[in-house]
């Protein structure tokens, strides 16, 4: 069955978001037009608004719609500290996991050679500009774990290695709480190398 | 951690559709914002002009922007089969089944005199007309097997009798490829008394 040209749009343009088939965007689409057309209209809204207005933050690159975000702006944050992360998410994810209290840089992607992203698209003469302010002490490349994020991090290191800041990286280990047959064999072999003494009392 | 007003304002937004939390929520302002501008604009228009263009088909009452459905058009379908679903949702499920050729009348929603929802907001007028115009045989009380959708199927069937036309109800058993351990027992005693004799060869 097809519905009307109109009602099968809205149920492609749905497909756009993440993790949403064929079956899922039909759902979305009748939910809209037969009990939620006030929400609908103010999500179309929203998202119009948001494509037009949300733009980097000029010292952090994270999504704003001011010119300086409100991390960058609040003045409780260590400023000797700056986490360096690929996307706006992973820079959610560390803020929710809690215990870090600098500041973050964002790269919005990594280093593709091959797709033309050089280190002008991951906004490298923005960071070198905040480092070379003066206030970091240390820098952690939280690039995602990735051939690319481990590329791109080494790449920042060595290209802003005369700052004399310290650039440190994520732990890699087994992940908490899971099973160790489940974890990965090059997972395990650096949770292997990276063991850390323990204390039995 | 909290993004820009804006930013959250279209996370809050995206919980407007079935089945997102607020870490879908987030995934997805992310994704329309990181990677996907062009198709979450076109994501808003459409959502826009389906909600200000879609309506019911003056026949059947399915949603479309046409004043009369594809299916209401089609001659390849039995005039003398009418389906009533609740919801266009339920349209699609019994198309996707596939073996019904009749028509369709949608009644978006079941009678809940409590909410309100009476005769005239089930369309029951049109469903009526559709009745009298003589060609339908059957009508198939296809409304959820529930005690709201019961009690609707009861209340069409006594309204409409007189037009002669035959009512029926869908089956109501055992879910093929279910297990029997996991069916609850309404649905197996309603399958014990409407058990089918079996021919072993
Ligand atoms: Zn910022
Ligand atoms: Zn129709």
């Amino acid at each position: 069955m097809r519905f009307s040209p109109l009602v099968e749009q809205l149920m492609d343009a749905f497909r756009v978001l993440p993790g949403v088939g064929p079956k899922t965007a039909q759902r979305m689409a009748m939910h809209l037009l037969e009990r939620e057309r006030p929400g609908g209209q103010r999500l179309a809204a929203v998202i119009q608004q948001a494509i037009e207005e949300v733009g980097y933050c000029q010292r952090c690159r994270t999504l704003t719609e001011a010119d300086i975000c409100v991390l960058c702006e609040s003045s409780r944050r260590d400023d000797s500290l700056l986490c360096v992360v690929e996307s706006p998410a992973d820079q959610l994810a560390i803020e929710e996991a809690g215990g870090f209290h600098g500041r973050y840089f964002v790269l919005h992607g990594h280093l593709s050679p091959l797709d033309g992203i050089g280190p002008d698209a991951i906004g490298l003469d923005l960071l070198e500009s905040l480092i070379a302010e003066g206030n970091i002490r240390e820098v952690v490349l939280a690039t995602n774990p990735t051939v690319e994020g481990e590329a791109t991090a080494h790449f920042i290191a060595a290209q802003l290695s005369h700052y004399g800041v310290s650039f440190s990286r994520l732990a890699y280990g087994v992940p908490m709480g899971g099973e160790l047959e489940y974890v990965d064999g090059g997972t395990l072999s650096r949770a292997f190398n990276g063991r850390q003494p323990f204390a039995s009392d």
